[in-house]
C-alpha cells in the first residue's frame, strides 16, 4: 500500500507536469529512488539495479519500470494498475555488453512513440551512471536530452501537512534514539553497543508505529576523532574526558527528522564547554530567523553573526533541506543554508539546521530538523538544547 | 587507521597498475567507494558528496581528493601521507553552475600534466553520475577516457587470508543476527521489533569485536509479501500460519558474510515444506559443485539439475561475489552463478550462494556466504539448514 492518497500522488504529478512545460520535457525518466517514491509510493531495496519512472506529458498515469524480480513490490507499494508496470528480464543485467536495462528503456520509449521527443533525465542523482546515459543516447539518436535532476526535487521542497505528519513521527522516534545513545554512553562501554542500542530505538520506535531505516547510519566519533564528522563507530570503550559526537535520523515510511547532540564522558575543558555555548547561541539565532519571507541566507547571517562575534569561523553550510530519502543520505538537494543563497522560505518547507563547529582537536554539533510554520519555525523533536555531561 | 598493512595495499596497487597498462590507461580515476577503500583504505560515510581516488602509472602512491570537511577523515583512515591527501573547499558542492567538484578534479590533473592522457573512469559505479562525466569531459577536451568499471573490481576477486579472516568475523556476527530473528519471531511481535533486535546484534557484534554497519539492511518480508524480497519490515503484528523470509549480512571493517533462513509460524503447508526441502537440496547441491577448476556455469548447473528434478524453475542469479562493499549492496558485481558466465573458480574467491524460490503468493530461500577453498568451498556461518517452525 503506498503511504499517501492518489489524490496526493495526483498531484505531485500535476506539478511534476507543469515544471515539464516549463523546461519544455515531453518525457521524464526518474531515476532517484526517492523520486520514484514521491511520484508512485514505490519503496523497495531495489535501487541497486536499474530502475525508474516514466513520465510522459501525453499519458495521465506515470509508468514503472524495474526488474522482474520487483514487479511484486511495485504491485505492493505502488498505486499505479497493472499496465503501469513493466518488468524486464533478468538477462538484462548480468551481460551488459549483449544488453543493458538502458536498452529495454529505450525499447519501451520507442514502443510509446516516444523515443524522438524531448527527454529530461536526473544526470546528477546518484543511481543514474555515465554507462547508462552513454547507453542510452546510443540507442536514442533523435531524441533530445536534457538534464531534469532538480525537476521533481523542487516540487518536494513544501511539504504537506501528510508528509510533515510523517516527519514528526521521525522526530519522536529520533529522540528515543538520541536519549538512549545519551543514556548509554560511559567510560568503559563499547562504542559498537552504544551503536546497537541506538539502531535497536530507531528500528523499533514507538508503541504506536515503528522505524524505517534511517538513509545513514548515525554518526558517532568521539574523542579525536570527532573532528571528523562523517565517522561512525568502533569497538573501542569510550575513555574518561572523551567528547562524543552523535547525529543520527529518525525514519518514517523514509521520511527523515535528523538531530544531532554532543555528549562530554567527565568535566568538560573550559575551550569545548565555550564552544557548545556558542553553536547553541548560534542555533538559536537560525531557529529564530526561520520564517516565511527570509531568505536562506538570512538562516546562514544569523548563525555567522553569533559565531563571528566569538571570533569563530564555519565554511561547510549551515543546513540543507531534509524530507523523504534513500541511502546514502537524508539531505533532499534543493536548498541550503549559504551565504549565496537567497531562496526565499515558505510554510511547510523543512530543513535540517546543522550548526557545529569541528576544528583542530575536537567538533560539536547541536542540530534540529524543523519546519518553516506561517509565522517562525518549529523544531520537530523535543529535545534539550545543551552539552550532556556524563 | 587502515584495515591492513601498507604491503597490502601496495599490492594491490600492483595489481591495478599491470591491469592499467593492459589496458592502456596512463591514470585511473577511482570512485567507486568500496575501491577507494581498497587501494586506500578510507572509510567514511561521506560517498554521497563526489570524492575519487587518482591512480597514475607515474606515481608510486595514488592520491585522495575529497571534500574539505572529510579530510580528518582521510588523514585517520588511509596509509596515505599528506602529499596524497587534496580537499577542496566546500564551495564546489553547492552552486553546480559557478563550480563543480570536476572541475576541482580537472584542475588537479591538469597541474600534475595528466589532463591529456588516457583515463580510466568507472563508467557504471553507483557514485560517478552522468552529470559528473560530462563535466569532466567538457573540462578535459584533450584527454582520451575509457571505461575501467571492472579494473578494480576485477583485482578484488580473489582474497587474501586477512580478508577471508574478516569475513569470517562478519560471518560470526550474522550467526547471532538469524539467532536473535528465529528466537524472536512469533504471532503478535511486531516486525520492526524483530528488525531493532537484529540490528542490536548485527551491530554489537561478538565480545570480542563489534560490527560494521551492513551495506543493505535486513529485508525480511512475510505472508504473502515474502514473493517480494526487497521489502524489508512494517509495524504489522506477525500472524499465525506465516512464512518469513529473512536475509541480512554480518559486516566487519566494510567485508560481508550475508545469509537468508526461513521460518514457518504453525504448521507448514506441504507445498512451503516441500519447496523449503528442494532448495536446501539445490544449496547443498551448488556447494558441493564449487572448487578450483569447476566454472560460474556448474554451480549454477548443480542447482539447475535439483530444481529441474522437481519440476520447479528460478529466473534470476543463483549467486555472486562477495567481500568487501558500501551501500546500496553488498554485490561486488563481478561474478554471478548463472549459465552464460564461464569465469573458473579460484581459491579465495568468495560468493553469496542464493537459491531461493519466489512464487506467487510466498518465497523461501536458503543462502549461504561462502570461499572457494584448496580443494572445495567453505561455508563462513555454521547455521542450521532447515525451515524454522515457531
Amino acid at each position: 500500500m503506498p503511504a499517501f492518497d492518489k489524490s496526493e500522488y495526483m498531484s505531485r504529478l500535476q506539478e511534476v507536469k507543469e515544471g515539464m512545460e516549463e523546461r519544455n520535457f515531453d518525457v521524464l525518466l526518474v531515476t532517484d529512488p526517492a523520486n520514484m517514491n514521491y511520484l508512485t509510493g514505490y519503496d523497495a531495496l531495489s535501487f541497486y539495479t536499474p530502475q525508474g519512472v516514466v513520465v510522459s506529458l501525453d499519458e495521465e498515469h506515470p509508468t514503472w519500470l524495474g526488474r522482474g524480480q520487483d514487479k511484486t513490490c511495485a504491485d505492493r507499494t505502488t498505486w499505479l494498475d497493472e499496465d503501469h508496470i513493466f518488468a524486464y528480464p533478468d538477462y538484462y543485467l548480468w551481460e551488459p555488453e549483449k544488453q543493458h536495462v538502458m536498452d529495454y528503456v529505450a525499447d519501451y520509449l520507442e514502443k510509446e512513440g516516444l523515443d524522438k521527443k524531448s527527454i529530461g533525465v536526473e544526470m546528477d542523482a546518484y543511481y543514474f551512471t555515465a554507462y547508462w546515459f552513454e547507453r542510452l543516447k546510443s540507442r536514442l539518436a533523435d531524441a533530445n536530452f536534457g538534464d531534469a535532476t532538480m525537476l521533481v526535487r523542487n516540487v518536494r521542497r513544501v511539504k504537506s501537512e501528510n508528509e510533515i505528519e510523517f516527519m514528526k513521527r521521525a522526530a519522536r522516534i529520533v529522540e528515543g534514539g538520541m536519549r538512549k545513545a545519551i543514556d548509554s554512553i560511559e567510560a568503559g562501554v563499547r562504542e559498537c553497543d552504544v551503536a546497537a542500542g541506538i539502531f535497536h530505538e530507531l528500528i523499533s520506535g514507538t508503541d504506536e508505529y515503528g522505524g524505517a531505516y534511517p538513509s545513514l547510519v548515525p554518526l558517532m566519533p568521539s574523542g579525536e576523532k570527532s573532528n571528523a564528522p562523517h565517522l561512525t563507530w568502533t569497538d573501542d570503550e569510550y575513555e574518561e574526558d572523551q567528547i562524543v559526537y552523535l547525529e543520527m535520523a529518525g525514519c518514517y515510511e523514509r521520511y527523515h527528522s535528523p538531530l544531532s547532540r554532543t555528549v562530554y564522558i567527565g568535566e568538560p575543558p573550559e575551550r569545548i564547554a565555550e564552544t557548545a555555548k556558542v553553536v547553541i547561541e548560534g542555533l538559536n539565532a537560525a531557529l529564530n530567523a526561520i520564517k516565511p519571507g527570509a531568505t536562506c541566507h538570512d538562516v546562514q547571517a544569523a548563525w555567522q553573526d553569533v559565531i563571528s562575534k566569538h571570533g569563530l569561523e564555519k565554511e561547510s553550510r549551515m543546513g540543507y533541506s531534509i524530507g523523504l530519502s534513500y541511502p546514502p543520505v537524508w539531505d533532499e538537494n534543493t536548498e541550503y543554508f549559504r551565504p549565496e543563497n537567497y531562496t526565499v522560505l515558505k510554510p511547510n518547507m523543512a530543513f535540517h539546521v546543522m550548526p557545529g563547529m569541528w576544528v583542530d582537536d575536537f567538533g560539536v554539533a547541536f542540530t534540529e530538523a524543523v519546519r518553516v510554520t506561517e509565522d517562525g519555525s518549529e523544531a520537530l523533536a523535543d529535545f534539550p538544547r545543551k552539552l550532556f555531561l556524563k
